[in-house]
């Protein structure tokens, strides 16, 4: 199988591909290096060292005896997108390219409309290049859990029954995202089901949930590692916990701390995304699945970190600031996620393993973590209004 | 009251603005004349001849004693939108600068990339800027009935409160729009929405039926005249009905011609606008109205036009071309439309009636109808591929 993956230089993009190789699979990578900039326009790095797009492919030739086909370009420019397609027509796309944080989203409004902007036009532009170019391709588009908030009732897989005034029909269900990035993803999904409606493409739209681990079976070497990002803009709250328990920092969840999302393993989220890739969507057929494993708290992750913590011989403590952001800090939160379960999907790595797998890793690091220490903590408020920059394209 | 009218110079924003004038109250407004561009990028014109913006201005102090303060400027250069709003500081802002045509944004690529970006842009920016320089203003958005698209349930005002597995919630209507344009209104909705939660915001979201009609009490001279747009692009599916019969050609509901939609004569748009004006949504509140007076099939369109051409001594014909676009030609279509209601609406033009009008004012333009008989035919395709061409900003 031929299959494009877009954003291949970033956090899930890089291991998705070494996965495919080892697989033997034929990998076409694209990316515009933006998460490089913005991680740097922000003041931070990643955890993990990642050398330059050239070196990682070197290493992927040296660790596997062939290495991915690459196009550098952005998919803002509608002729790159079509070219690639038109050169490569792939069997399978997935779309990993886009602007993927919430707090840099919510930095000011050009940040906002950065987000919203980019997000949308790469996946309108994929969209019309994929039915003129590989209509029979098989779109895997990146979403997130948070498209959907947090509603007092269980969380379908993109669609639901209802009766409603004595009446019933099968809908999308209601999204209620929690920042301009989230929302972005709300727009392209309902881009992506709808082209695939007028035009009977396929495509299956991930809703996400949070990522955690840097290591996946084909990162046998520190040259092919992948991101670890930690500061307050491009980390996941897990990410900065474990980084401020390093550290001797206070572990800090966001006010009440019942915060409640999905989360994954980096290695069951390549894994559900190739069971996603060898069971593709039928002509016509919009899939929605929510990939995630299982839910926590950020006061059950905070705990769990510091638990661990104190394994490694640190004495971490947990404190409560005000969350900068507006969202339930206590919820009922029950979403399904049957549809991977029914193709074959088993959880792999346990959550503790993994966190004790990101200490031992971050060890090493240390020193890139210290040089970075101010960035762990939250600047960007959801409610106020900083001084507008510009955002890195 | 001092109202901003964004998109002044266009169909639903002219009369707007001439009613606020004759009640007493302060216009501020602004357009970049990209529907006068975009008309002409598709070979139309309005049958209403336009004069310029500045005689446009000189026949309102002509008629009013008085004029509107007015910018020109786009919604996408956020320090013109913040500019204006920090002198302004309006009490009230009436957004209805957007790309307002379904099948113009089916053209291609390029055509719904601009559609979505310009749309959503302009909405984050003029939020933006109301949070920096009038939180206090109402926000009054025009959004479209499109949004909702053609459950076979009711369809609530914005929200409904919904049994689901054994656990209730209030969430947000699913919104299946049915063309670019109209998911673009879709993603307005969520912004506007959130905006409005996270910074306590007060905004009414108008989910705006088909506006039928050319005049309203204050359009007493030529000069003052909205547009009246036939095309197929430019044009409502009655709107080219009309224009059919008068230069007789057949009178072309596409397909089965079920497809029912919400209605709402000029002037009784106006109303509405007037009555969310003078009733605000409280700081925080995100309202929603279903504004249309009645639903109608355009197979009952067709019939009604048919009917009143008749009464003019004409001898229309009506077929069935094949639908361009993809959508239920038959479906069921229940909206609720309490809200406005409750406020005081009451309907004050009848759709035979504005028909009759229409008519009697066309006849006059005969001329500029017959130069243009080419455009009223469906060309643009949902389903296939167009070639691509640029659209005008």
């Amino acid at each position: 199988m031929k299959v494009l993956v877009t954003g291949v230089d970033g956090y899930s993009g890089w291991p998705l591909a070494l996965r495919l190789l080892a697989e033997g699979h034929e990998v076409v990578g694209l990316d515009n290096f933006a998460t490089r900039r913005r991680v740097r326009e922000v003041g931070s790095w990643s955890a993990t060292p990642i050398p330059s797009f050239p070196r990682r492919l070197a290493a992927v030739q040296a660790a596997f005896g062939r290495s991915l086909t690459f196009y550098r370009g952005d998919l803002g420019n509608y002729r790159f997108v079509d070219d690639v397609l038109a050169r490569e027509r792939p069997d399978a796309i997935v779309h990993l390219a886009e602007q993927r944080s919430a707090p840099y989203s919510m930095i000011d409004v050009h940040h906002a409309v950065a987000t919203q902007v980019e997000n949308l036009t790469g996946t309108l532009h994929l969209l019309y290049a994929i039915r003129d170019r590989c209509p029979e391709a098989h779109l895997v588009k990146m979403g997130t859990m948070g498209e959907y908030g947090t509603p007092n009732v269980e969380i379908p897989e993109g669609f639901f029954e209802i009766e409603y005034r004595g009446r019933r029909d099968t809908l999308p269900f209601p999204r209620s995202a929690g920042s301009w990035y989230h929302w972005s993803k709300v727009f392209d999904s309902g881009d992506v089901m709808y082209a695939t409606r007028i035009w009977q493409l396929r495509s299956t739209d991930v809703m996400q949930g949070v990522i955690y681990g840097i290591r996946t079976p084909e990162i046998t070497q520190d040259a092919l590692l992948t991101r670890f990002d930690f500061d307050e803009t491009w980390g996941t709250a897990l990410n900065r916990f474990i980084v401020q328990a390093i550290l001797g920092l206070p572990i800090t969840p966001y006010g009440k701390g019942g915060q409640t999302r999905g989360f994954i393993a980096l290695e069951d989220s390549m894994q559900s995304l190739l069971l996603a890739l060898r069971n593709p969507a039928k002509p016509g057929e919009y899939r929605v699945f929510n990939q995630f494993d299982a839910a926590y708290s950020v006061n059950q992750l905070a705990e769990t970190v510091a638990a661990i913590a104190r394994e490694f011989g640190l004495s971490p403590t947990i404190e409560h600031p005000p969350d900068p952001r507006v969202e339930a800090e206590e919820h009922f939160y029950a979403p399904q996620h049957d549809h991977l379960a029914a193709l074959g999907y088993r959880r792999s790595r346990e959550l503790g393993e993994v966190i004790r797998e990101i200490f031992r890793d971050l060890r090493r690091f240390r020193r890139r973590l210290e040089a970075k220490r101010l960035q762990v903590l939250p600047r960007t408020q959801w409610r106020s209004a900083p001084p507008t920059r510009s955002p890195t394209e």
